[in-house]
């Protein structure tokens, strides 16, 4: 992407997050190395940020604080925040990219409470009546863009079919591919096999006009295998199917450093491979794929991991940037308003949960 | 257990498998020196099999062979096995448990057809309307039971609490745990997370008057965690989150061959930690929880691994043995029979397959 290409400021939410504003900071004034002219609007509390910003010179070049003492807690549940929190750092971020003023918004605050003010404020793209989370997810031939990640509890057939074209497009966009090869999650590749709504969006997406990629029916295991470049699926899954694999690799990553302390022979092995041992590490490091996108709004609104570090919220801020970009929504809007006879209803609310 | 307790054979499908019949055959054998006194009668093919127990004479004289040439295949749709299989060697193992020749089924065979088979001869339970299937693993604490891991694709919160007590007798009986601690797989821990029928079902368990030991929600990184010992899921959360977290563990093993396979000074390290490295290896290898049972059945029937060799098949034998030794189907009809108002009708089917 060119980099120069990005005029309006990037909106950043500076007190959320468990290292909140320091992380945010600290992570911008890397994205700033890394997307030489990119701007901020930095929400959050002044007398913190600004001693900050003075020994950040480039930083406080490229931003403009805007000031509120109101903060969205962690634990608050997204109906209060939704209620109470209009003068929050989370909400005025959200309202910049809806006002023009920021091209995208990045915060490492509370999922619900995101999602929530995001899609009263941003609304949905026509035709999308569920937004969906989607991220990265580290595979045998690379990355693969997985959603949705838990902003939807239970999703239609319509709704995976614009997951779909939605996971697509950020796949264009993130991973830059240019015929992305998209899977529907299921628990067995035959045709027969199933829920019944998984069944159907199969059905959509092989008699669709546009043009997708579409692989057909996946199971758990193809994820990490990278047999698809987009895994589609409800939210319950897909965010039980994410946490579920964190927890496998930390289960291993635990079981090794017991084996590489479980003796001093074991232990100058895991010396000597050290090296090799901190490739793996990289390749599975959760920070460098940070930043999930809240797609299916009328806004770029990107989720960092709410212990994020700096180098994390960084990558989360890149995710914006590429998004931005790649203008990720024209390209949404361009296949959905192709489907015939697009659902605009907007459906009952089901969770207000995130990852 | 006490081995001498179980007098009536085990009926073992010797024609089921990718390996079939010599890991079945090897992987009794294997099973008589870890279960002496038990019994066997093999369903298959007596000019294939009469030869391999030539040689192993201690298995011949505890083993009964009853021959048939019709095998169900790995690829046949359950629904023709029902209607074509009759006279199959998976058809007549199962048959055997529910005329009382066998105390339990094991096969290896194709797990929509074992379900489908199973469910038609050997019925449900009292007061069950639908069968899980549940299986061990590995966690930070030990290992846990998770069910259902696919022979459902939707459940509604009264199957999750049948799910639940069936899952309690399987861990009291396989991990010889006193009080289990049950889990509900859900999208956060907090009581407003989540779907309704895991919703409903927590209310369910919370307001029982059985003597289960509820946790509560969990996600899916407590899984791995050890959260719980039991953890309660419909068949398409479960088999998807089983089988992430396979596909998880292949792409670090990957990951690490590659890595100790990097340079020499890795490969050194890593022959220096192999015998640590070993004990990782031990620790996730799927062979020793090979075994799946099908619970709510009226009747014992254990699913192996369809590619499993002989120690892989023993230890599903050996969870056969445990699951009779203990009980099961007493036990949990003992807690369902307890249910105020237990519902009994037959849903319609929604899928015939399973992991």
């Amino acid at each position: 992407m060119a980099p120069g290409k990005i005029q309006t400021p990037i909106a950043l939410d500076a007190m959320g997050g468990d290292n909140a504003p320091d992380s945010v900071i600290r992570g911008a004034e890397m994205a700033l190395i890394r997307h030489p002219g990119i701007k901020f609007l930095i929400f959050g509390n002044e007398p913190q940020i600004l001693p900050m910003l003075k020994s950040r010179p480039a930083l406080k070049a490229a931003s403009e604080i805007v000031h509120t003492s109101h903060i969205i807690g962690s634990e608050d549940k997204p109906s209060i925040a939704v209620r109470r929190g209009r003068s929050s750092s989370m909400w005025l971020a959200i309202e910049s990219v809806k006002e023009g003023r920021a091209c995208a918004v990045v915060s490492a605050g509370n999922t619900g409470a995101l999602m929530a003010i995001s899609k009263l404020v941003l609304r949905t793209l026509p035709g999308v009546s569920r937004p969906a989370i989607a991220a990265l997810f580290p595979t045998l031939r690379g990355e693969c863009v997985m959603l949705d990640l838990g902003a939807n509890v239970e999703s239609d057939a319509q709704d995976l079919y614009r997951f779909a074209i939605m996971g697509d497009a950020f796949a264009r966009a993130v991973l830059g591919l240019s015929r992305p090869r998209i899977g529907l999650l299921n628990v067995g590749s035959e045709e027969l096999k199933g829920r019944t709504e998984v069944k159907e969006a199969a059905m959509l997406l092989k008699d669709s006009r546009l043009s997708l990629n579409f692989h057909g029916f996946i199971e758990g295991n193809d994820i990490a295998a990278g047999t698809v470049d987009v895994v589609v699926t409800d939210g319950f899954s897909g965010n039980i199917a994410l946490k579920t694999a964190e927890g496998a690799a930390r289960l291993i990553r635990t079981y090794l450093r017991d084996a590489f302390n479980s003796s001093p022979v074991a232990k100058v092995g895991g010396a000597l491979a050290m090296g090799a041992l901190k490739n793996v590490k990289d390749k599975l490091d959760d920070r460098k794929r940070n930043g999930a996108m809240f797609l299916g709004l009328a806004g770029i609104a990107v989720k960092s991991h709410g212990g994020a570090d700096a180098y994390s919220f960084c990558n989360a801020v890149s995710v914006a940037v590429e998004l931005v970009a790649h203008h990720i929504n024209t390209r949404i809007m361009d296949e959905i308003g192709h489907i015939p006879a697009a659902k605009t209803s907007i459906k009952p609310e089901t969770t207000e949960e995130g990852i």
